[in-house]
């Protein structure tokens, strides 16, 4: 067993890359546009090169076990990516062409998955064998561990609770091309819509009325709550509310120890956490209630995508 | 390893036993009633009397390897039964009362596990690794594999679908005592439920008209569509779209490869399988379509509760 291996996130916007020793650490990490090159053998050399140069500055050549990549529906099973509309090669061969490239073996998973697999190897679910991570960015991903592994499905592509159907009829446009997913409600993205509906829908002052409405974040929801804004609290209320009624029906199918919830949003503190928490309790089958617990990442946001590919890097064959 | 397992399935009403051989094949079966005892020792006397009786007569006696039992709220890490309305003991130790009893490893879980379990073993699942069984019966059971093992959670409880909720306001009551139950509307009371509703909101004629209202049955609304009834018609549409929807849901959690659907309703052929395909695919993840295969049950309905539980006994230790 070498001692080291490298993790690679491939975000829609950088590819972070990391020497990751067992214990967790990051050794050295550096970064690429993703979206740089259309042309994919170009993006790969361009990795290729600046990954040799970080395992030449770190004494790590030749000591990589294993590459782990988390990337937008990555499969776990044939190390393809599909149809994943926000990189610029939305399909191709991943694992076989970055392991032909480095001579090192490659296995790759989505994003969320394994942000799972980091935080039962590093961070907050050390210990724990059934856990829902849920991860709040810009859409909404989760990574669903039972038994002490993470669920990949018949196809490799399970746990998209973020496609989840909270709101059956009338409910809002979401980037899958239907209607009414969780992430179009509890993401960040989700959060600024509520902003813009609640806004258009109510006549009290708010904070949020200083704001060009087309330009509202998720941030400044939160700025304005956390100064008293009352409809920036109730959009919390509103958002964490979902997101709880969701957990509570996902605890009926795996019945979790605990939540996982990772990402900007998880940051919003009580304000997400108290509509959630009372949610959850409110609508969750008996046998279950005070049960799954609601836990925040340990991961450093800046080494959690790096940590939880390289997790992966470990099983890699 | 010795050559016969006891299966035994604790329904509401009746508890039935048999002796099963490794190829599945039900030796002999006897049964009880349930609800004859309302002394939990009695009824375990009576049980053991019968089983002695059973093995004796099959040339059984010191040939059982194990008991797996299947029974409503079993939980199959602590061995017990909590909270189980139906049955005259509501609580106890289930698997260490009859392990002392009979002086044979018992293993428990709830029914519907039992059944994903037998179908594994014996039925329509054999050689799949990931698939959800749906129990259609007096209420909405279900049983999830993934990766060859049933999904039983942190607490041994998981696995409740029939309680994932599929309307969120003005929904059915349901026993579990929240509102909008997934069994309120597809179990076979959930049927006929619909039916009273539907008769009472239109107005145009219709076979199940000429029935006494609060004595239609799931059964009844099956013959008025056999016989052309729209309105009968119309109340298995509802019933298959809100599976079907349902089903959809289900399958961004874990991806399986099939839905088996085992009990008195998924007999209805065409009537449910039509919309209830329809509605699953038209609310279908881009990702999952077209995969899923929804299957019926191979085990005979008589056989099967026994069978499953059979299956659970060679686990047993």
């Amino acid at each position: 067993m070498k001692p080291y291996v490298l993790g690679i996130d491939i975000g829609g916007t950088n590819t972070v890359f990391g020497i990751v020793d067992a214990r967790g650490n990051v050794i050295a990490s550096s970064s690429i546009k993703t979206q740089k090159h259309t042309n994919f053998e170009d993006y790969l050399n361009e990795l290729h090169t600046e990954a040799v140069r970080l395992f030449e500055a770190n004494d790590a050549v030749d000591k990589i076990q294993g590459i782990g990549i988390g990337a937008p529906n990555a499969n776990y099973y044939d190390g393809r990516i599909d149809n994943a509309v926000n990189l610029p090669w939305p399909s191709l061969p991943l694992a076989q062409l970055v392991s032909e490239k480095f001579g090192i073996p490659v296995a790759v998973t989505n994003d969320a998955n394994a942000a799972a697999l980091g935080e039962m190897t590093y961070g907050a679910a050390r210990g724990l064998k059934d856990f829902i991570m849920i991860t709040l960015g810009t859409g909404v991903g989760s990574g669903i561990v039972i038994n002490g592994q993470v669920v990949y499905g018949h196809d490799g592509l399970a746990g998209e609770l973020g496609h989840l159907i909270v709101k059956r009829n009338n409910g809002r446009l979401c980037g899958c091309g239907r209607t009414g997913c969780l992430e179009t409600y509890c993401s960040a993205t989700g959060v600024a819509r509520t902003a813009r509906e609640f806004l258009e829908a109510r006549t009290e002052p708010s904070l949020l009325r200083n704001l060009e409405i087309e330009a509202i974040t998720s941030k400044d929801v939160y700025d304005a709550a956390m100064n008293g804004d009352q409809l920036a609290k109730d959009i919390f209320n509103f958002t964490g509310t979902i997101l709880g009624e969701a957990m509570a029906d996902m605890t009926v199918f795996s019945s979790p120890e605990a939540f996982i919830l990772f990402g900007g949003l998880s940051k919003s503190g009580d304000l997400l956490l108290r509509p959630l928490k009372e949610a959850m309790d409110r609508n969750m089958l008996a046998v279950f209630k005070g049960k799954p617990k609601v836990i925040l990442s340990e991961l450093k946001e800046a080494d959690a995508a790096v940590l939880g590919a390289s997790a992966l890097g470990w099983e890699a064959k």
